[in-house]
């Protein structure tokens, strides 16, 4: 499947691709592509949608960044998912993550999995105090 | 099963299971208690267990209680608890969550799930840059 | 969709179906039939593979059943699935799970979904002597 | 653990399990066995019960072989299993997956595992049209 | 948190949700909206980036748009979402999906799931013929 | 991020950590430290509580050790946690979890993972039988 999921290089991309590496190595001060985006290269339609979604998400807003990158984190531990822990660990330390902050999150990302099964388990019913919409 | 899961009232709770109602109470700053830890109280060991490392965990740190609760939510609503996702929405309103923020914490959450599973379905390798330790 | 997933009951059931929930109920020492069983009804082909497969693995063995419906039980918890739990947790109940093995089950799967994931947030390396094969 | 899922070779299988392997690359038109089943053969009862029923469930059928494939890469990619994502992908190349195919496939996955987050954190109450069986 | 997640009606949206309501009721040539969509609304910057996705993800391409739709349940029902389920199930069944098409969905649905963890629990390393990209 | 996750080594250890690792080889008989704990190390909070309850949860109790170690393997298999499938396996044989254990343990979680799916594809109701408390 060499062409569907081969990491392109920004020597081998198109015009289209490279647009999207130029924007991201702006938009995050650096001078290299990480291999997320060179995999979704393969498909630039997907490529330009999700980097346009990252960027408008992952921007300062009511929340900051490095609290948005911790999120980040906490859904992909949850999710065992390899790759996105290593990546949004790195991220989270380029924007000030300290050791302290890295350990808390991992303290309560594992405590609320822990809790979410035991909700489940006793088949807890959601309090009347909660329903408010 | 009775005994096993149904919710124990103040009423009707053991010296043991009373002492830390009232913890929770008095930490929390609130005169009522959720079904969660009044299920818990069928296995005071549990609840005791639970409240204690909570109650570690979720204090003022590195991180801010707000933050905490958030992080709380991204993992809950990865899992899909609803009872879990209720009540930490809750608490996190409680603790100054707005509209705003809410709103930014939900698009974190869906994209990092959206994201996590390209990186897994294009079988993205690690790159050298995250692997220091 | 109401062919497709709606109960189907004993009175209306084909002489194929039928055969199944004979002997379910046989095998169960049960006399109804519940709601799990009756939607699949409508895929005979999977009700029928379905059932054989849960017969053969759910009979003693090396395991005894209670265990084998402890084990469902924390699969059903950890995968939040609300009718697995509930019907899990009421089989468990009748081959004599009792409130105290209620209590450590939920314990131990709750615990084990935390140590899942600060191992996949820490990126542990697996150590050599788990690895021998 | 070396009784236990040691790969075990054609040559040092016995004849129940040489019988399934032998249907396997019949079934599939080739000639060697792919991990899982030489794992799954240190159990005859649950690779013979997996074959049976896996070789019943991706015949063809109201569905073809190849949407069936893909919903196999969807589910395993949701899961993050590292081996199924790779096997499965590789079978559905061999019958036929393109390119194109596979970046819509990772498209509606990644966007899938998005909304379903979404409809959980903001705890969206099923439409009354979705709940006629 | 009744602005942050209440459905927003059509009567009560602002002019840029409504041109998403819209837009969404004359691609999927219907006359009302669904919760998801109302609840999204609060924000409407994800309501608008969100229909954007999901209408060119979801559009005919490479893949029908029956085989998304079937897809998308795959997701839903390993991550256990019930509104997805709901929801994307009656949409499959407006876009042609038999009971039989249903059933199979299910069952393959099913087993990838199941041998998702065979193979994770017998810990099965990548064959080598699946390791070329 | 050398201080956050590295692994720490007992030489290296400060006198609280080496009081854990002391604990954890005595409590299991056993003159190493798995990487698990040497992570958690860099955080001893953590380390401390984390020690504590699984100590408390994994003891002998209504339900013996063998059968908590399996509990936990099939929570770490239903999570995709690799390490933790490797270390659990580990573990219960070192408790006397035979060949044929280990076999009825994998069938059962993958039964459970796939009736999981089933049950909420097909959208079952909880039957009223289950629904006491």
């Amino acid at each position: 499947m060499s062409q569907a999921r081969k990491p392109i290089e920004y020597a081998d991309a198109s015009a289209e691709v490279r647009a999207v590496y130029d924007d991201i190595m702006a938009t995050r001060k650096t001078d290299w592509i990480n291999h997320f985006w060179k995999a979704l290269a393969n498909d630039p339609a997907t490529l330009q949608r999700t980097w346009d979604s990252i960027k408008q998400i992952m921007a300062p807003g009511a929340l900051d960044p490095l609290t948005k990158e911790m999120l980040y984190i906490a859904v992909s531990v949850s999710n065992q998912c390899p790759y996105c822990i290593a990546s949004h660990t790195a991220s989270a330390r380029q924007k000030g993550m300290t050791d302290a902050m890295f350990h808390e999150l991992m303290a309560v990302v594992g405590m609320a999995n822990e809790t979410n099964r035991l909700a489940a388990g006793y088949q807890v019913e959601i309090d009347e105090q909660y329903k408010t919409v």
